[in-house]
């Protein structure tokens, strides 16, 4: 199948949307705060945010003092959303796959990813452009989907008990990379399943050097006050990953 | 429960032992070729073992040139036969729990471990100790069991077919470290689990640098050789890092 481009599809931008408007979720409690707590001072640093989607990032990290935010996104319809309601004089949107970065004229102290790297086929290409265009010891902060989650390929994904309480994770093909097909708002929402050594091999190929590796969780008192994430004792969502460039 | 020396357990003993006479197994077949391909060249070097055994791994690094090689492992037993059948005037045995390893007056150019690490309960603590006895830019390569192995914390470990083949691992816990109990020749074989993570930032905590993670595979001609090792599609049975002090 050729490069995706889900988020242009309706029936997923609304559902996507929709799921956005919604303050608690895992999104909002584990992944973004995972993320930014692994962001160094923005003040003065160029930044490239990568699948910026609706740009709620990128006015974020003007807020925490950079001076110049590109975010780039495949989806004209998110980057519309985006330039609507989320621009500034100091962030430029630009419609451009990530698999498309060698061609982009930026020098970036920072590149930031939210969720967006587990859709590229081309991970090694994609970790070698951003490679190509960070500053010396520039960083790389990037989340993306858990690949106890990427590995799924079909079937039932829980193994359950009368009640419907998830008794087991149903893992196969973990060892098994490449392209995925799931339901998400609508049919074949494709992704790449890569594992953590993949992941942790082709940054340092490239000339990373990883910092920190994140599987975000709930702690007891998020437990308590939301008990709807208890089923995180199973794995984390997410997988995030702070990485120097050093060679 | 106490540290456990399951390896000094007679029934355990001998039902290990057994295994390894065995030379086609998961072992020699992936985690032992997989440990000793990220090796430096050991000429001239001062070698650490953690968890030797029965010191077929020491012998094999004096024969790769290593200069002088210490053994460490919990288990008398093991030692005794290390000293009968896999001695050298350069390789030196030592009764030691890893836990003790701040007590052993030694400048290692390399620490290496072959499926022990599992077995620790405080590897942050490990960790720190071998980073202080390797000399600067030293390298620490170990296997341990896959964390998708290690998390299994009792139940059935797969769900099959009415054919008794494999469908799923059922994963459960991945998110929650520490103890874990198996029976393996005998019961309650004490092993800990971590996130692949929490071992990724331990290291780096302790100021290494990962320079290449393994979670060893056959390819197709050895599946064609050996199809006992269809399995390994679900997962890697091992996780294999080699990591530099750097800091």
């Amino acid at each position: 199948m050729a490069m995706q481009n889900i988020f242009d599809n309706e029936t997923f931008f609304e559902g996507y949307r929709k799921l956005r408007e919604n303050k608690i979720n895992a999104n909002t409690v584990f992944e973004i705060p995972t993320l930014f707590s692994l962001l160094p001072d923005l003040h003065g640093k160029t930044v490239l945010d990568l699948g910026c989607g609706f740009g709620e990032h990128c006015i974020e990290y003007v807020k925490m003092g950079a001076e110049h935010v590109t975010g780039i996104d495949i989806s004209e319809k998110m980057l519309e959303v985006a330039r609507r309601e989320n621009s500034d004089p100091k962030i430029e949107y630009l419609m451009m796959p990530m698999e498309d970065l060698a061609t982009l004229n930026l020098k970036a102290d920072v590149v930031i990813s939210s969720l967006s790297l587990h859709y590229v086929q081309d991970f090694s290409g994609v970790i070698k452009a951003v490679h190509a265009l960070l500053a010396d010891d520039g960083l790389l902060v990037f989340s993306q989907e858990n690949p106890l989650s990427t590995c799924h390929s079909g079937g039932d994904r829980w193994t359950r008990d009368a009640n419907g309480n998830k008794l087991y994770l149903n893992l196969k093909d973990y060892s098994v990379e490449g392209e995925r097909y799931s339901t998400w708002f609508v049919d074949n929402v494709q992704k790449y399943h890569r594992m953590f050594s993949t992941i942790v091999n082709t940054l340092i190929e490239a000339g990373f050097c990883i910092e920190k590796m994140i599987e975000p969780l709930p702690d007891k008192a998020l437990l308590a006050k939301y008990p709807q994430f208890k089923d995180s004792s199973f794995k984390s969502d997410f997988l995030i990953i702070r990485a120097r460039k050093t060679a």
